[in-house]
């Protein structure tokens, strides 16, 4: 009797000692992380920042278990600008990732990324990460732009936009309200390879996540870097046949709940090979909604403006970052922005950022932590090479305006700038430049400040293919 | 040993059956319910319903283990016919609790909910509950038409808006710019007496928690029925010390961090006496925000419209509905109603609703415990005794237009309905009525069928005291 008892406590305190080493092990490896980027979707897409009939439960309960941040920017209110920046921690200004013009990549472009521009995965792989490109691209599709090229090991997506390469017969009303994948020659490529031509969009997002989880069973005994960049919510909208017609909300419905469901199946995955509590997720979008799809584009919620604005709709986006045990559940009303990705992951596993350019974002680890810092107080929106607007603290100032919807663009220059205190009125409402006036005046500094220091660098936008004929 | 462990075995066992004996009693016994009703409250206005800078915690906490229901409405888009329909369950052009004219109660007002009319409070009392109301009533604040004289045993609060009895040298921006509690003449009640006069306003929100709190406290050996209707968010703000000036969302958001402060200290107290498991607390607002007061007036969110219109965000409010074991947590898309919560209540405690009149509500109980049914499948919109829009699933015909803010009213008669899918686009940006006129053709026969089988009641709010001079 006395022996068994004895090995039984034997038994546990061996299954207590190596579970500890365990959890102790996970712990001083380098975590992991993903980024979830989506494609057009409004800050008022997600059941969790309000809407009335979308079904989101999957990135519902991330927020709840993490933290939903409320004033999370992107760093351009267009998809190639936007996508740059959250890879490269840059304004698309120093990158020559802008254009006044051209506003994003097209098939026909000559341009991408530089090669001198570090990715977040060109930092992280020299710190021993497995990482993988899972998606839209849309920073250059010939091969020296695309993901290998920047510090991801593989690569598997559409490299740009879902509604590019549209057949020429098709008009934009047939293209958009009745879509078919035979419209959209667009290529699906695996490394540098085209392996699908026209893409199969209607089961896209589902092969995007099974590529996901795929990537993170092949990587559980090493730290990865996953950036998984959906084409979707971007018109055309595709669903698969699991989600086709069963929601509310349309069809614009169906695309975000399968990207919501898709969202499970990450979480799900990490969970399953007990790599949930030293994974760090990032779900956000890349600008605001395509309101001139009316019911196929997506909702700002209660603010102003839509993609293609830097307007509040234009440019916050919905975020929620995830990362049980290391993420302090709960609504972080604080500054963020994608800017700020490439720093903070670093930060977190032990990296420095290199000295040798400027970085335009902040670690936001302190707040991941649930510590009272303030990495960001300040947000600079551009439009293209302009300075559009200015944000500090609770107030932003305007010196261009445009129309909310986004297209057609028209753009005006403004004679003296519009105030708005973003805390009280989020939905910018009431101009109170004339009221404080004091305010204007900091904000036109801080911009002054900003644009006097700012080297602008070349357009890789504007390059396009030599046709011969 | 064989002892001991016999002993031990029988103390385990007893304990186990006593506290399913005891969960059991608990089970059995009539369940309580606490209604908390905000005033003009918008949409948007809680951070589970997507606002960008409101703090609400608590509210948000109780939506994670509750259900958050995204459609749910109250029967007017002003104060007192909306409080007429959540207390009765009866529409307003039935009970007498509406008019074209003076849409609510005024404190030179003669008229009040009739003493024919049964409250949830005359019901539930029947059923031996301990029933009060504290805070806003609005219903009439002559003896007869105080809650003392609908089912109440007792009554502690204003009795009509916070913004009446306004002194007469004030000028609208004065009272409203800098709004200062002697501005407002309006009479704190204790039952059927005046105990402060102006009512001190800085601190009726923490004053009606403390007495909710007591009320719970002093009735947790016996069914009851708490109706805690709070005279703010309506203009003119105030807060207490401790929340004044705290907000992101400048005064507004000092209210409703307080109001939402108050809703953790009555869940607490239910807690604190085990009350949790046989409780329903619904949380809700009377109409949507009013807009015209800027900065100090609400958000729909991305609903249309505001207080004062039957646009979706004059009539659609934040609602969540919270019952630990007994409400199943998730989002509800079903409809729901102000107007259901009387059959609702009615049903859990037990009892049934009168044969006598005609009832506009529905049974939700089955919605609360997660089950399939689709207890309300439309909604009547009224403005006045003018049937302004009728919903059937997801459709939402209207018969007359209005200004979006709701003031100055610019009600007009539509020579042809509109349409609106609010499932596809809540926001109402597409009127669908020439794309689906088979729709808009069943949605008026439903109107007609309503309207034809409604005998409207007299207007109870056009009666004014006869003034002696």
């Amino acid at each position: 009797m006395k022996i068994h008892l004895f090995l039984t406590q034997l038994f546990f305190v061996s299954v207590l000692c190596s579970s500890q080493l365990l959890a102790q092990a996970v712990k001083d490896s380098k975590p992991n992380f993903i980024i979830i980027f989506t494609d057009d979707q409004g800050y008022g897409d997600l059941g969790t920042f309000g809407h009335p009939t979308l079904k989101t439960p999957h990135i519902d309960q991330m927020a709840v278990e993490g933290q939903k941040w409320t004033s999370f920017y992107v760093a351009a209110n267009v998809c190639t600008p936007s996508r740059s920046a959250i890879l490269t921690g840059r304004l698309p200004v120093r990158t020559g990732m802008y254009s006044n013009n051209r506003r994003v990549l097209f098939p026909d472009s000559d341009g991408g990324l530089p090669a001198y521009e570090n990715t977040i995965a060109t930092l992280l792989k020299k710190e021993g990460y497995a990482t993988a490109a899972i998606g839209k691209w849309h920073l250059g599709h010939l091969p020296q732009y695309l993901p290998t090229s920047h510090g991801f090991d593989s690569y598997f997506g559409i490299p740009y936009s879902n509604d590019m390469d549209r057949i020429n017969d098709i008009t934009t009303k047939e293209a958009f309200g009745n879509s078919k994948i035979e419209y959209f020659n667009v290529p699906l490529m695996r490394n540098e390879q085209i392996i699908e031509q026209p893409a199969d969009q209607t089961t896209i997002t589902r092969r995007y996540a099974e590529e996901a989880v795929k990537f993170i069973e092949a990587n559980k005994e090493q730290p990865f870097f996953l950036y998984l960049a959906h084409n979707l919510p971007h018109v055309p909208l595709f669903a698969s046949d699991d989600f086709l017609g069963t929601s509310e909300r349309g069809l614009y419905g169906d695309v975000i709940e399968e990207i919501d469901w898709s969202v499970g199946e990450v979480l799900q995955a990490l969970k399953q090979h007990g790599l949930d509590d030293n994974t760090y997720v990032v779900f956000t979008s890349d600008n605001g909604p395509w309101l001139v799809y009316n019911e196929q584009g997506g909702s700002s919620g209660s603010l102003f403006g839509g993609k293609g604005t830097s307007y509040e709709g234009g440019v916050r986006v919905p975020t929620v970052i995830w990362g049980p045990g290391n993420v302090k559940p709960g609504v972080v009303f604080k500054m963020g922005s994608t800017l700020d990705l490439l720093p903070t992951f670093t930060s977190l596993a032990g990296a420095k950022v290199p000295q040798d350019r400027i970085y335009d974002g902040f670690d936001l680890s302190p707040v991941f932590r649930g510590e009272k810092a303030i990495p960001r107080d300040e947000m600079f929106y551009y439009h293209g090479d302009r300075l559009f607007a200015v944000r500090k603290g609770e107030f932003k100032a305007y010196f261009y305006s445009n129309n909310p919807a986004g297209y057609p663009e028209k753009l005006v220059k403004l004679e003296k700038p519009t105030l708005f205190n973003l805390g009280h009125d989020p939905s910018e409402r009431f101009d109170l430049a004339d009221l404080q006036p004091e305010v204007v005046a900091d904000l036109v500094d801080i911009a002054q400040k900003h644009a006097s220091g700012m080297v602008i660098g070349k357009s890789q936008l504007e390059k396009r293919i030599t046709k011969v004929e």
